[in-house]
């Protein structure tokens, strides 16, 4: 089941640079384990913006809930949720 | 060249239904070429909306301009673009 | 798996009123159908709007944007779809 | 009688975690006695977000406004409230 | 139990004027017979608007409800809802 | 003439509790003053919220405007002011 | 007493625009009129749009109230008024 | 050349109040010496808030720039800038 | 003097095709003198909208305003207009 | 191809005056250079705020982002990003 989420990280001036760097990595490690299963299907920065979208292809509501909850990042973000379903005129099957 | 387009269909009430049907057929027939040749890369309806985030393939600016004043649905679209590019964390080289 | 959705109607001005009203008896119809069955969990008036606020109850988000787009009412309405999940602190298992 | 409220959480940056941590296990108390009572109906958390959708049957405006002011989040929150009644449609004399 | 209601009337280009007219004739008689009942306990004009603020004294968000739904103005309002209580500081018992 | 006002309390997060308590109990008694002298004409709580919708009776807008400088609260508070005049469809002579 | 007053005009389509002309006609002696009694201060064009922002000196809330809803363009208008009064820093003991 | 401009004072927490006082003194020289001038031709108090209308009448897009960076208060300000010229229904050559 | 002049066209429904592309190609003419004449300094399309963003050079604001009115699709169109003046890093004298 | 970007600069409170002056030094430095390659094509400064209107030329997406983001000032920057393309009123072959 495939969701949109669009991401927008709010960089925080009360914390050390170095103290963020390391949940940035952190971040990125979590992104990439969840990109190689599947989950986190597709990922596009904004130009000029620290937001991305990104498609994630889960089983459930509470399953994107708890993927997103997990986000070393998410105290940072702002979020916005859109379910998506196959558009009609597709040619693919299953557009993911 | 990666964008994402929303685009949103408002309906009309001062067209016959039997006109905007045609219309609606010009518009699969001119996605699905777009689709095949790789240019529509994605497209996602949004649930519960006559809407759909589309990700779009392209040369350049003028490219896309083009490719959307042409969409038969577009006297009636409300559309917004966004310029993407690839995210840093990606594991892909080139995530379209 | 469960779904918020606003509604909010439009009253059309380019209608005659009995043809109106005969879609609004299909509505309340299709919504008794699926009140019944399960799907369509609570709906609820807000005061003083001709808008509610419902809870469905569907398998996935094409269930629900199927079940959305055969409203009678849908080409009158706005729509706001927000996904849901179990609240962590609910002492009910599965509260619907 | 029956109000649908909106609660966002914003989490502040100014208070140690663990006095955070306190405030919500006596949220998380708080609630629970809500809940058994049959005052807060319903409560949903929405995907993504640290908000929640709540239902709440009350005697009285004043009744609901004391109760919301008592929340041990409340400092942290924004709130909106929505009165609700019965819908006409619906197939049960009390929807709650 | 109070509730102040903000309307603003649209006056409609698709009716004749005199039947406009004969519609806010009800409606004046309406609001009169609710101000005299203490339902609709103030209203006031606001400046270079046709626009109004109200405060309604009634026993239930059901109650405010039907008496809003049956103006004969209705269709032509944009409607806000706030439900109110009494203030705490308040040197009356019952501000009304 | 009468005035509507919408004040909103920001509750500050870099003040001592017991300063902003002592400011409170100066708003209060400040509020107090103005309602027994039929300045500060009514005052409702919005249920749920730090916020009161206020009607002010004063001989003129730069009487108004020295009134809400002097609120012991208004460093705290996100203000609207609304001029009202009489409703014509009142019963009353000087509806206040 | 001073109000600033934001006057915005949609042209509307459905008027003949001999009939709109004639509509103007007596918007401008309407406005010539009261600007030689002094109760219109001040109109200024913005520049680019079919708006002006006008100042206006009148005895009371109810008597501006009057004077917009006489406009002969007001079933056109969107209105903003907001209360005005003399800057503390002015060298004007009457800044009108 | 005449330039409506809306300036909103957020008063800073951040400073000593003896210091912000001092920086409230230059802005009012600043802008008496601009107002004997005749550049700052009016300004207005909004009532109930720490904002102002103000109407310049400067040389060029430039002179305004300049002169509002060169407030003292500039930095606490939020300010919109509307571009005005003289209204074709005046009975005056030159409105200012 | 230079001004950001952001148009949005707003294609008519109540207009003949025929007679909507005869406005069209007298804004085009229009435009094309303005170009020539060095008022109208640049023209950029929005991608995928029926916008533009125009950088003007004029005399004054009164020349900006006839100008803007003078447009063949001034009716149809929703305008903004930001007013400029040169950047005090630029390297050029006078960046047109 | 040509973008347009809209900066407006937060000045921070928690940072020395003369650390934020090294900043722009820095940004100025770095704009000149581009200026000077042809990328950074315009700029212009709002009238009374801390903001411009930017044109860019580069090669694509990717070049505007990786350009935005090493902007010394970017941390204290809201960001608005709007892809343009040539007119087809224009005359000249090339609007840059």
């Amino acid at each position: 089941m495939l969701f949109q989420v669009h991401m927008h990280v709010n960089v925080p001036t009360h914390i050390p640079a170095a103290e963020f760097d390391e949940i940035k990595a952190r971040e990125k490690a979590y992104f990439q384990e969840l990109q190689k299963a599947g989950k986190w299907r597709h990922i596009w920065r904004h130009v000029g913006q620290y937001s991305n979208t990104s498609i994630f292809d889960v089983e459930s509501n509470a399953a994107l809930h708890d993927l997103l909850m997990g986000l070393p990042l998410y105290p940072f973000m702002d979020i916005e949720v859109i379910p998506l379903c196959r558009h009609p005129s597709s040619i693919h099957d299953d557009d993911r």
